[in-house]
């Protein structure tokens, strides 16, 4: 049975997941999916029943018109048909959690991608989820599933509450970490390291202005390595579009302290990234409230940054 | 016990290790060391009994001295005191079987870092440790443990034969197999990649000239992914010294066929690599020795590009 | 006047120029062009009367199918109208000069876009030009424009001669040689210098396999500073198509010998920049023969890397 | 005869050109010079006779001993002898400019190393030169020869005034500003371009705090280009000592739309930079002060950013 979705906010994010499901469908391929299946639910068993944003030009539009809306700029190789889904005005205040529970139409899982640093209005959506007996996805840095209260009703009430802030299908976080874990499992000693990120969506000149929440994050990510590893102030560059990149530089000792050292460029398309990973979250979350687990579920551990428990 | 190792072998491999125990004695670091323990024997467990060379200025001379002669080129931060081992001439025709084993001194363990490209006189050395009851370690591409006879004869005898060609403790095969089962496990799709590897000393100077049985290895390591993987000519440049420098490119496709994009360039000191792993194979080698487990140990499957089975 | 021009070699070189010619006459865009006029003639005032081939295929098939055909990779955002130009036959042995000549349908310049490696091809087609009283204009490493004899038939007949050996538009050349320059204008003292070049051309395997003149050329190109500068083994690299990939690397010492070091990496379409400069040389070439001055025009200096003088 | 020289600040700029000129009296080598002779001075010619500082450990020891203290972190592999000159304490309000004009011990040129954005207190050094009848270096990015009223004052005096905000010797301006011109020269059409500047000295760390008057220099240095090319946030890093890196990577299209990229990553020492310009700005300041040519001397003008006239 296809699971019902409600996407919060209609940025680039959103915008890949509708043009990459309507590429899969159209085309077949399975390039970039990560997961063909899970739990018996394929990518194109996904399917969007409402969208909400705070945008005046996306409000009352067609799902597949506002997806491609500016200040988006991220863009597959595909055509979208008319989705028949109209994006519905978001929430501005906390008092308006009962008017998005009844509009989630019925969505199995409510999936937040709406822009990082507004942990009220996070908190007021996922709220509305547990009314509406709904899953929620956090995908931001804010705190929510990391709020202890807010997971504990959700695990009482019996419905997923995963998050927060995705670790991108692949992304400077996972090169990052990949390649300090390989210096330690072959004895390499880090002397250094820094990592800078350029981007040009408005996710990202986003993260430039609530930066703080962002670094910590990535720190979490990091782990024991962060002492000696710098994340440069981002850098948003609005002609990169939705390409990230990453600059990446280690320096280490290897036997007798001889120097070794790596740097590294990444370019990616952000949007995509997250895409490819809430693409999963998804059915992961549909999953677990299927089988009935409420609460965190533990398999989604290596999609999260920073899962409950880590710091706020 | 103190291990007994012979090299086979006095360049600049030899030379990172004979500087480099010399460094973690005098100093008391644990730098760039990858296992401080494996059976019980640290790194500073292992005194070199004999040593065997070709050259005419090395042959004579006390150990300390010969491994800094050119060509050899790589240097730690360390002084050599004299080491009270003359290096022997090595071995030129197959006929010198005996008088190789009979000066072996004693040796657990024969380490063989000699020039690529000479299979024969490999599998002569090989045959020594043999007759002298001493574990062989082969770090060369050329095959010995894949040579199925030599395999049954070491394990008949109870003696342990490690090989063929070491994997660095860290370089450009490392870091590119990680980066491409990361996109794997990302569910990314590799569009194409490729590898150069430019070098300094003689040993890289003899891989250029002997590159058809290195590529193979290289290849064996990269796995699966061979076909859409292209390792350029090896370029020779002697002012590079003892660096060895990797150029990596990897293109691949994420979420809806979105392009990622790539570059690495890796710094290392080959011989540094080198030493960081013979010090876990002689080891290995002599605890498995020590434990009258003859033939090809399995626990250093991970240290060898092409152990027992792999192409020839 | 518009100039008629004869066209040896239907490979990615002169079907840049073709699919370029057709795009900005399509267009009236003025990207990436060099020199808008020269002695008042445009780009597209260039017209082309005759081709030659040796392929089985491109012999005999209008000129704008014939170079789309494989191996020819490089794609201009643009379609072609047939040309109404049949490719001909091209020569084979030294004995075919008066046919080319014939053939080459009136043209003023003849520009010689073969394959590097066989000096006596290209000298054979240049005495066609001679006898047809054509400029010619040599692409190529073979030593034609440097051949003095060559050199004094051109003169004096009044027929301009131009060669060897394009500079590209922009190139591994051009980036080497001004950072190379910019060094030595700051008094910077350089170290070491590498560069490696990759490719997938037909044009580059072709290179890869007559290295040697390349290679010469190159250095020609570097100056005074080529002893400290090493140039890699060609990587040939056939996924990369018309791309071309440099790797360089400039270590040097600044004010009281403090270090200096510089990474590039360059992508090109290796076609482009050589239709770049061709029509340039057509039109540099033209103007020199409408004016009379036969024999090598200084003004061409720029775009050779082996001009008349230098090392064959 | 021999120059002398007062310097304000005593950080690692003053730092490099002491412990330069040290080296080059001991060693004779040539090495990193850029101009060995300005109107018969060499680099050795330069002579300090008064220094001025602001941190308590500095004021009161012997110049030597001050450029070394933290956090001064640039070292060139050279021993200094004692200085004889005692580091004075410099300027805090404009009020002083008598006493420092007493102590600058009979300077010919004062040289004005302190960190940037502090015009007012700049201007009032000035103003003591002025005062003693010095030439003035300004080597910040504080408006200084660029104050119109003040360049008058000292063309009248007949003293030399050199400002503002000196290009370093070889750095990202440099790189850049280079490449974007070959780009020019060759007719190729620059799409975009970015550059990102990482340092760890107390003079980065300031411009990362007073990032928008560097900015404003760094614009005015790329000249027309400058629309299209986005300098990011400057990133502080502490443990990159006296090393600033540059991230550049430039974006274009050839021929026909043919793309072009560019990515260089350059490694520099900022204070070496900085003070293989100050020898030749000092000896420039000098000469012209001899030949009592007052006020901005032109052939300065490609070593500085923001020379009078430009933006302030």
């Amino acid at each position: 049975m296809k699971i019902k979705l409600a996407t919060i906010g209609v940025g680039n994010n959103t915008s890949a997941l509708v043009q990459g499901l309507a590429l899969y469908r159209a085309t077949g391929s399975a390039v970039g999916i990560r997961r063909p299946e899970i739990a018996g639910l394929g990518v194109t068993d996904v399917e969007i029943v409402a969208a909400f944003a705070m945008s005046e030009a996306k409000v009352g539009a067609d799902l597949s018109e506002a997806v491609l809306m500016p200040p988006n700029n991220f863009r597959l190789d595909v055509a979208l048909e008319p989705s028949g889904v109209t994006v519905t005005r978001g929430l501005s205040t906390v008092d308006e959690v009962d008017r998005i529970a009844a509009a989630l139409g019925g969505a199995e899982v409510v999936l937040y991608s709406a822009p990082s640093g507004r942990p009220e209005i996070a908190r007021a959506y996922a709220e509305a989820a547990l009314r509406a007996g709904a899953a929620f996805v956090n995908t931001t840095a804010d705190a929510v599933a990391r709020d202890p209260e807010l997971l504990r009703r959700f695990t009482e009430a019996g419905l997923p509450l995963l998050g927060d802030d995705l670790t991108s299908q692949f992304g400077a976080s996972a090169v990052h970490a990949t390649l300090l874990r390989l210096l330690e499992e072959r004895g390499v000693t880090l002397t250094s390291s820094y990592q800078v990120n350029l981007g040009g969506t408005e996710d990202f000149r986003n993260l430039v202005e609530h930066g703080e929440s962002k670094k910590k994050s990535k720190m979490n990510a990091l782990g024991a390595n962060a002492g000696k590893v710098a994340v440069a102030p981002l850098g948003y560059m609005p002609h990169l579009g939705s390409r990230k990149i990453l600059h990446l530089n280690i320096e280490a000792q290897g036997w007798g302290g001889a120097e070794i050292a790596m740097d590294l460029k990444l370019k990616v398309h952000d949007p995509a990234g997250a895409a490819g990973v809430n693409i999963d979250l998804v059915r992961l979350a549909a999953a677990a409230k299927r089988e009935g687990r409420g609460g965190y579920p533990g398999e989604v551990a290596d999609l999260m940054k920073s899962p409950p428990g880590t710091a706020i």
